[in-house]
Formats: C-alpha cells, structure tokens, sequence
C-alpha cells in the first residue's frame, strides 16, 4: 500500500504506465499525473518564466537546485519560510541533492568518504556537503521530495572509478534513509518524501549491484543518475533499457537529468515516471523551439519572412499571437522578450507533450506515439 | 473642431487637462484618455514584456522607433505588413523620427541641409534620413502617429548652433507637412496624423521662434523636443513653465522623452498631454521599482529578508503574489525573472500614476497630487 504513489494504468504493449502522485501536505491535496516534466528553477526561479506563467501552463511540480540555493541566498532562506515561500510556488518542489553540480560547475571538487569537498562558482569560497548536510539544507528549502547526496562520476569513469563511486553512494544513501526518518519525525513533517539513487556509469553489473542496494533501502521513490553525463547514445539506450525493467514496480521511477523528446521517449516506454532537464529553457534562450515535427532554430534566415506560429498545432498563447518572423528578430537582437516567449511556448509544448503521452497510454496506444515523435530530430 | 484630439476638462488651478486621443481607424474606435504614458518599444518590443501583459495594464499606445527598426530588421518589416503586425500590436503605435537616437547613438553623424549622415550602431555601414525619408519608413511600418525629422542639438550647444539647427527642424518641417499631406492621401489613409517638434534649447527666444514656426504648419499635434538631454534642472523647468501656456489649447502637447516622475508632474501641470521614455523598464533592469512614496533600489541589502511587496499599496499580479527579498535575489543573480517582474510592475506603477493624474484633474485636485507626490525621491 502506498499512497504517496499509485499506478493508474500499465500499458499493454509497454512498460509505460500511468500513475499518480500525491501530495498530502497541499489543501486540497496535490495530484500530479504521471508520466511528467519537472521545469528546473536553478536559482528559485525557472529561467525567464513566471510562476504564474508556469501555473497557466499546468506545471505543478517544479525542481530546485541545492547547490545553487545552498550558495545563494543560503541559509536566510529558512527566515523566509523556505523555498516555497520564497519563489511563492504554490505547487510542490523536488531539490536534488547538490552532488551532481557540485562535480560539474566547481573548480575543484573533492569527493571523500564522508562528503564532498568543493569551491563556491561564485567566489572561490570552500565548502563541504554531507549526507547529512544537504539533507538539512533540503529541510531548511521546505523541499517536498529531498534527494540523497551520491558520487555521480564522468561518463568516461573506467570500471576502478565506477566501483569507487558506488561504494560511497551505496554508504551514504544508507546515512541518508536513516537520518531522514529520524529528522521527518524530530521536524514532524511526516509528509515528506525522499529518493534513493542509482549509479553504475554504463557498466550492467554496476548498476545491477546498485538497483539491488538501493531498493533494499526502501526509499519513497527511486531515481537513476549518471546519464545524459556525456556518455554515447548507444549506452545511454542500452543502460535505460536495462535498468528500467529491474525497478519495483510500485515505486515512482525518476530519470535524472534527461530532457531530449528521443531519450524520454524511450525511457516513458521502458517504466520511467518523472524527468527533470534544463533543455527546453535553455534552448530557448539559444532561439530553439520545440514543434510536433521536431525542434527548429529560429535563428535560421529561413524565418525572417515566415507569418506562421511556431507550431501552428500548439495553443499556447505565444502561438496564438506572436509569429515566427518577430520571435526570430527579437533572438536575433538579444531582445528579453525573445527568450521569454520561447521559454513559455517549449515548457508548454513539454507540458502538452506529457498530456499525450499520458492519454495515449490510458489508451494503450503509447507505442504509436512513439513512433510518431521518434522519427523527427530532437 | 479636431476629432482627433479633445478636451474633456480643464483643471481650475493650473493647466493640466483631462483630454481624449481619439484613433478612427480602429474597430471599435480607439480611445485614449490623457494625460497618458506611452511605454518604449525601442526594436519592436517594450523591453522584457509581454504585448499581451502591456495590454493587461491598460495600456493601448506604445512608441516606436524608426530608428532602430530602420537598421533592424528594416525594409522586410513592409511584406510582414508593418510594425503592429509584426509585433502583434492591437493597440496604436506612435514613431519616433529617428532624429534624436542618430545623434545619441551613432559614431558618426552629419547633418546636412538635405538630411542627416549617419553610421549604423550595428556595423558601421553608412546611411542617409531626409525629412521625407524617414516619413515614408514610418508610413512602412504602419505607424498611426508619425513624428517629423528634427535637428536635435545637445543639452551643452551654444547660440549659434541652436540658431542653426533651428533652421533646419523648421525647415524640413515644412517639408515634411507637406510631403505627409500628399502621401497620405496618395496611400489612402486619412486616419494617419503627424506631429510638429518645437525645438530652440534652453534660449526662451529660440523656443517662442519656433513655437510660432511649428503651429503655424498646424500639424495633427505639438511635440516639444530638446529637453531632458542632459541640461540643468533648472533650465528644464523654467522652460517648461514658459513653454507649456503658449502651446495652442486645442492640440495635443507631446513632451518627448521625459518620464522622470518629478518631470512629468511639472510638465502636466503645465498643460502637457503625453509623455515618453525608457525609464520605467531602464530602471528595471537596474534593480530600481517605483512606489507611491519614491523610488527604491532592490539591489540594497537592506531588502534580503523584506517579505513586503514592492509598494504595499500597489494592485498589480508582483505585488499580489512575489516579496521584494525575492525579487532582490533575482536581479542580484541577473535572473531574467527579475528583470521581468519589474518592468511589469514599474509600467503598472506608471499606467496607474496616469490614471490617478487623470481622476485628480476630473476632480480640480490635480495640484494636491502633485504637492503629495512632488515630495518624494524620484
């Protein structure tokens, strides 16, 4: 029995499914169907879109980064009621952990057992995230669903680094599940949620090993990290669709970090729920938009003259009004507008995206979806 | 009789007065009660907003400028049918000359007797206005209200260089009277209106020179060009005040690019009608909001744990819903967001200034607002 996440409908042909999921601590409670989108609000904010915006659209389940709010505005956040508050986002928010920033955008990084040692991107300054720590801090953000701390190494990691990355996830996922029950109760937020990682780089066995550890830990939720970390397609598709099979089947499966329409595809087909990726908003800001037909850059001369919506199947207020051809001059002139008017139509084509895959598979015809989508270029 | 341009009240302590801009060629009819804000839409858009939120404000008139749309994206603006379309526009547009930003903003600028020399602020590549040049790249964007082209000289010029761009604003003046006439019948469009520009510095003689020139033209309205271009307070008010009562009753007075609040308020109470500028959404994007009780910059630390609105009193979507120690992380962290939320909120401000201006006249209190708001730090 679980009722944080239930599923609605198994896919005949499939391993997608549709599913709910349910937030106790909203009045009235908040039910987000899945399979969905998490738009990421790095900094308290999903870049270039207002939350009213985001709310129009359908969005009620956004992620914030640790990381970045760890190092501003930090900690005076708890005197402001948390992030919620903050941002004033009326839905739910899921925090990662940090340890995939942490890697990425610091100068130096350090990964030790008991924690990660890195430098501020802002100012140099050095810091250290514990299992513990950033379990605190995601309490201090009022996170609905906290994320463990985990060593997601390069895609290029050789077996030696893999195992070594493994062993440090596996222990303080361990930390992780036991300091957050005792934290949930001393804090008497019983509603709160968080999910176990799985590593493995691109290695079966690995992620065997670590499917195997991670379930045991009973976690409200199951994510897999380490890919769309660089690593070749192929692998990518092969890990996806080994691992997805493997998942227990009542737990909410979420894809970390994946965004491309292709890749989500397939992992939607092979049981994935939830999918976080700053794709669709930072492409936006590079003059890419989303259509039905794949992704077009408006940069392109091609639409200086062109009168159409950028999709003319997609509602969304900026199709209904703005054309091509003006979206491509205010790119082209680094006009504000631009980068918001893209950032609301691809966040809605997501959204709206989401919607179909989700009545196809109540309609078990996923598959032809599928196979619609896939043939154009992400 | 002028169905163009009337007024609907006369304050009975100063000159301010309650007027309506009326647009024929909408449908319905367009009407713009005055005095009244126009928002800058310098490359086709009010920087960092959406038309569809301008609208939402209130506002129906914005400007463009000939300028910058001339160099970008120029002529192809013409087969998209004209600015409003382009930017989808369903209010009117009023455009500048392009007078003003050649000399502003390019390296290189002549004027000559026939027009002005100029290099484009984009590549440098060498391009000419004429009086009618610049009138038929305004008749091509479709603009309801165009302006002539005006030699505007420096806050610093001395005598004689006021006395020789004089010359030459009148003269092409009466070119341009002339050329509109026959252009707008020849194109069918007799809806369209042209303004005059007074010009003359901070001389009284030169302005009174020129103020008898440019109404003699009986133009569709009066602009007053050549203040707030760097000159002494004092030389703007006191040509303001001297300007301001000898401008002709029945037409409409346009004070080019002022938007400074302590400005407006002196320049309506003597008799001015429409206003201009990018302060609002320049200042935005540099951290500063208006309020009822002055202009605050959200960049001061003093703001990080402040859970107010930025002017509790105020109606608008930022004020309901986002704290000023929000908004304050946003622009500290050059979030777009930030940038966003203030410009909505600093034309809100502006839009409902207006409107507050336009009840106190309707009320004889004009000069009460104006001792209330006078007293703050604009």
């Amino acid at each position: 029995m679980n009722d944080f996440f239930s599923i609605i409908h198994q896919d005949k042909n499939t391993l997608a499914r549709l599913g709910e999921l349910r937030f106790i601590n909203f009045d009235p409670e908040l039910v987000i169907h899945t399979p969905m989108f998490m738009p990421v609000g790095t900094r308290g904010s999903v870049k270039a879109i207002w939350q009213d915006q985001l709310e129009e659209i359908g969005y009620r389940l956004i992620l914030g980064n640790t990381y970045h709010l760890y190092l501003r505005p930090g900690e005076s956040i708890k005197e402001i009621g948390g992030l919620k508050k903050f941002m004033s986002w009326k839905g739910a928010i899921l925090t990662d952990s940090g340890g995939f920033q942490v890697y990425s955008l610091s100068k130096i990084c350090k990964f030790r057992d008991d924690g990660v040692v890195f430098s501020s991107y802002w100012d140099g300054s050095k810091h250290l995230f514990t299992p513990k720590s950033v379990i605190d801090f995601q309490f201090l953000l009022d996170s609905d669903i906290l994320m463990v701390l985990d060593d997601c190494p390069p895609a290029n990691s050789d077996a030696k680094r893999i195992q070594e990355s493994l062993k440090r996830t596996h222990h303080w996922a361990k930390i992780s599940r036991e300091y957050f029950e005792e934290k949930k109760y001393l804090e008497n937020t019983p509603y709160k949620k968080i999910f176990g990682i799985i590593q493995g780089g691109i290695f079966e066995e690995y992620r065997l090993e670590s499917i195997e550890y991670i379930q045991n830990l009973n976690f409200d939720g199951i994510a897999v990290g380490g890919l769309s970390v660089g690593e070749e397609k192929n692998d990518f598709n092969r890990i996806v669709e080994w691992i997805g099979p493997k998942l227990q089947k009542d737990k909410i499966h979420y894809l970390m970090g994946v965004g491309k329409i292709s890749d989500l595809l397939l992992a939607i087909r092979n049981g994935f729920d939830i999918f976080d990726c700053v794709l669709p908003t930072r492409n936006a800001r590079h003059g890419n938009a989303f259509t039905n037909y794949g992704k077009i850059n408006l940069k392109n001369s091609r639409y200086k003259l062109d009168h159409n919506a950028i999709d003319p199947d997609c509602n969304c207020r900026v199709c209904k009004r703005y054309t091509r051809a003006y979206i491509r001059h205010l790119i082209h002139n680094q006009e504000l507008l631009g980068y918001e008017l893209l950032t609301y139509h691809n966040l809605y084509f997501y959204y709206d995206f989401f919607k179909k895959v989700q009545q196809s598979i109540k309609e078990n015809t996923f598959i032809q979806l599928y196979n619609h989508y896939i043939q154009f270029s992400w």
